[in-house]
């Protein structure tokens, strides 16, 4: 069973927009064991739109559109395919009482244009949207004109907004999805999330002891990120699931330390859960990542059982005035120094009470650097019962990229802490 | 002129990883005046590569791919490129050279695998690689046996990681582009970047005003994202420049206030802007944003001049001893609450001195809402010398945009501060 996925929108095309369809699309088929073969994003004009969606009825068994269904005069996906499969559009009462219904529950008057939201192609399945008005919309393509021996196809179309089609997708599209075409033995898939080894060191510790599963079909994969590298076996047919669980345990007993997580597991996430296992509190004193670690650790739900509090001292007086570091200090080394680091973690435990602190000071860039502490220079600290330590970096990025592996570095050295304390 | 781009990377269709390439590469083509007019994305597999690349080379006049140049064994771009054009790889003592140099210099030895990173297709280009080890490939495919007539195409090969293809690109590949393919009279646009008014009342206002220039050939069209709508005009020709003035000139004018910025604008930009205009500094102290607020803020390069701190209390004790907060409010009120927003508010400026200070708390859920206070509610409050104001607002998203859309009313509450100050 084949899929491929349309994103419609000239602004994609035109690089406005991130195109977050792609991922949360293809990660939710590929959790539950169907293939994504293709993925196209076209502009909207009425013959790109016609044309992609000709070409993957000629291929895939189902077809999955977004964007294109809102009241605006670029929104042509519903037309268009109406046209292509020779579907006339009819005025849908139920559709246009909910889009009523959705103005005037928030008091707001039912803009005259939202009406071509409620024609919907005849024999097409209506697809409710609880967050937005347009609805998204099923149909079946059979027999499929574009297709060899004119084999069956499923096409769906997705309104553009992520808060409108995911809950869509979820609630109406999957189980559509299960119901017609259940999954077999597809491609099933396991990650493990690493930090602390290279690709090419990594696929170098791992090959000969893989081997002999690679010759039972075991298909391996790496994917280098900022800050972390993932391992990924893909395997095929009813032995798969046996063959990722021995990979796994294979790839545990030689990198185990290495492995911070598996599948969606986020490094924040994992932090959080071993501080609320092990009943301790943290601290967050930032400069140079100016608040982008408190995000990420607060973006982990039940991050409150643990965080106490972040701040972002980008000031030197408010270093001072607000966690005690020694003035003295920060003239003789400057704030991007070990010294200041340690103040900095100590300095917010003390004041809080927390367990641990993190402490962040370095050289985002792209300003600011010197030849004893170029631009991406990064000392971490991390306080705690056991004590402090400094740990230094370099990561010459862009600032957001800087930002982000500094927080994996800081994140990691407190998970290698807690590492060491659950360890007899 | 047309261009072409291919995704490679089985990571993209399984969801594993978000492919930022597009929306970086087509910003900078189309802010150079190329048409992107397809994107694709196919996993790492040698037929679909092999595929994808024949059938844009059909069309296009540029194709350029990314990923799959690595060294380990999922990497299959360079030789599926070579098979597919029927060209020998052979190895490059140059790039041989650059490879041990880069291992070497970072006092790591060379990994035997990096050794097909050398192997270039004869008759190709090589692109220089100055953050990683493999480079890119350019390669004129002349005649194109994929294309009737057997016109040119010019084939672009590109290393996966961002931090490695983007100086690439703009060093390498557009200098190549321009002497090749020079831009004519292409599309042209112009975006307006706007907050408070949805996309059907933004069209709704905009459509008779504009509606002489669209018969003219400008094109129309909006996007809505969380907390703000694009407005983006298009035209081709040589009058576009004049019709797309002419449009921003009427757009300004009709809904001036809420045009935030243009283009790349962000909001947290123009904020930071116009404070180290006038002048002013800033402090935040947030909740429920958790950092977030402060994140936006420091993104922006110079945010130390305005910015002095940001406080992320998230215990309740941190808002009473760090801020100031009233305990007998907290207990009374909630944390959520107007008074509570107030007082962090004020607390935050009067510890530092900051001219003016944004708070933030609410229910960012996904648990911890009430009846009164249902999931989603904010309430942002803005001190500064004039006087302390504070809005309710409600968000009922999932975490992340929940950060994003109160963020957004934060930093739009202090620029509409800031607007009526500069205003006479």
């Amino acid at each position: 069973m084949t899929i491929e996925i349309i994103n419609t929108g000239s602004e994609l095309l035109l690089g406005r927009v991130l195109n977050t369809h792609q991922q949360w699309l293809c990660r939710r088929l590929a959790d539950e064991g169907h293939d994504v073969v293709r993925q196209l994003a076209v502009p909207d004009d009425s013959a790109s739109i016609e044309g992609a969606v000709r070409e993957s009825l000629g291929r895939a068994d189902w077809v999955i559109t977004t964007g294109g269904l809102g009241p605006t005069s670029d929104d042509l996906t519903r037309e268009r395919v109406a046209n292509l499969l020779g579907r006339t559009l009819v005025p849908d009462p139920a559709v246009a009482a909910q889009v009523r219904n959705f103005f005037e529950s928030r008091g707001r008057p039912v803009p005259a244009r939202t009406f071509v939201e409620t024609l919907i192609p005849t024999g097409a399945q209506v697809l409710p949207n609880r967050h937005g008005t347009a609805p998204g919309l099923a149909l079946k393509v059979s027999p499929n004109p574009f297709r060899a021996a004119g084999q069956t196809s499923w096409l769906v179309l997705l309104p553009g907004p992520p808060r409108e089609l995911q809950p869509m997708f979820r609630d109406e599209v999957l189980p559509l999805l299960h119901r017609e075409s259940p999954p077999g033995h597809g491609c099933q898939t396991r990650t493990l999330r690493t930090s602390g080894l290279g690709e090419s060191l990594l696929e170098e510790a791992l090959a000969g002891p893989l081997a002999p599963l690679v010759t039972k079909g075991l298909e391996l994969g790496f994917c280098a990120k900022i800050g972390e590298v993932e391992v990924r076996f893909a395997g095929r047919g009813a032995s798969a699931p046996e063959l990722l669980a021995e990979a796994e345990t294979i790839t545990r007993s030689v990198i185990g330390d290495c492995i911070f997580g598996s599948g969606d597991d986020l490094l924040e996430a994992v932090v959080v859960r071993e501080l609320t296992k092990a009943r301790r509190t943290l601290v967050l004193a930032e400069s140079c990542t100016g608040g982008f670690l408190s995000h990420r650790v607060t973006n982990v739900p039940g991050a409150s059982a643990v965080l106490l509090a972040g701040f972002v001292t980008y000031a030197n007086l408010v270093k001072e005035t607000v966690l005690g570091v020694d003035s003295a200090v920060l003239v003789s080394q400057g704030a991007v120094s070990e010294p200041v680091a340690r103040q900095m973690a100590e300095g917010a435990r003390r004041l809080t009470g927390a367990d641990y602190a993190l402490s962040v000071t370095g050289v985002a860039g792209p300003g600011g650097g010197s030849e004893a502490k170029p631009v991406g220079t990064a000392f971490i600290g991390l306080a705690g019962p056991e004590g402090t330590t400094v740990s230094r970096q370099l990561n010459p990025f862009d600032r957001e990229t800087f930002k982000f592996a500094t927080s994996q570095q800081a994140l990691e050295l407190l998970r290698r802490r807690l590492l060491n304390l659950s360890q007899p």
